[in-house]
């Protein structure tokens, strides 16, 4: 444990540290679990003056969710520079590594264990959200024309995502790349439907 | 609300009554705000009696859900006298319209509301092993061969299919056949893979 330098920090690197602090904690313990005393501790402050950043001790919770969630999404946002399969794949790629990197972290958000609450229900919600909004954008440069029905088989194929990376994770019986070629055919298959599907490559 | 007659109930008789109430009650509020008190009312009997079927308020809780599960599968078993694919459909069909018709005791439970609670989560996870088992017993009379690929296809499967028909129910833009359509041509697309798909029926 590295002892942390009672030092000024600004509002906004303060808030950071703080949700820092709960985000490595979260690796070892559930978010209920997360004591406000111990996270101000460790940060050198006063549990009022993390009151002072956070409403609540559920604020605080929330705060460590939402960023966790915002990691996530900027670790896969879509490379442009790739081609159009391509850019699916290095997404992917890049979901499952963050996914197994912070199994700690982000594997509880994902199989729902705050989900009784309904702040922390509509952070994943939102989340699941943009990556369907991102897939649904990217879909007319593979050639797929976003329907009622491929917006549908979109968020089917990310709820399809999360449960093939958390199986995987707790019985790897398959290669990381074949998890990851698995997840991107899917998503051809179940968007373009069988017929089309064969006539796209890889 | 029809009076219940006191009547003298066998223990099994008995504890189903409770359950089927609790059951009833779940369509109108969430799980943790279904009172022990009322049900024993509804049925006549004393809390203490109620408390001599189900250890706990959390055990009782624990057996509506499981009863609903079991529902749940009861109603989208297999049907062995039809065809092959044609079983997965007529299951998915089922599958949609029990959802539909017990969107007030079902969805949540699948919308993991409850799942902070180990428990409750088990029961999900079971009724979800479940249904891959029955899945991927039925694959070798589709043609395909059960693989760990596969099988990890199939779990993704039914996250696909539980998020689709969740989806569909809050906005349902596309019709029913056409959302048990996606869902099956879904399994296949996932199970055979994006060439093999296109030689299949249906």
């Amino acid at each position: 444990m590295d002892g942390v330098k009672r030092t000024r920090l600004s509002p906004e690197e303060r808030r950071a540290q703080l949700i820092g602090l709960g985000v490595r904690m979260l690796a070892d313990r559930p978010l209920e679990q997360i004591s406000v005393e111990d996270i101000a501790d460790q940060a050198g402050v006063s549990a009022g003056l993390l009151f002072h950043y956070f409403a609540s001790k559920h604020d605080f919770h929330l705060a460590i969710v939402r960023y966790t969630s915002a990691e996530m999404l900027a670790h896969t946002a879509p490379n442009p520079d790739l081609e159009p399969l391509e850019i699916v794949r290095d997404a992917m790629a890049s979901y499952v590594d963050y996914v197994s990197e912070n199994r700690g972290t982000y594997l509880p958000l994902l199989r729902g264990t705050t989900s009784s609450d309904p702040d922390m229900r509509e952070v994943c919600e939102e989340t699941r959200a943009e990556m369907v909004r991102r897939v649904v954008e990217h879909l007319p440069s593979l050639g797929i024309e976003p329907t009622a029905r491929t917006e549908l088989s979109v968020r089917g194929w990310i709820a399809f995502v999360e449960e093939a990376t958390i199986s995987w994770l707790r019985r790897p019986q398959i290669s990381r790349d074949d998890l990851i070629d698995l997840q991107v055919s899917a998503l051809t298959a179940v968007t373009l439907g069988v017929e089309a599907a064969a006539v796209l490559p890889g």
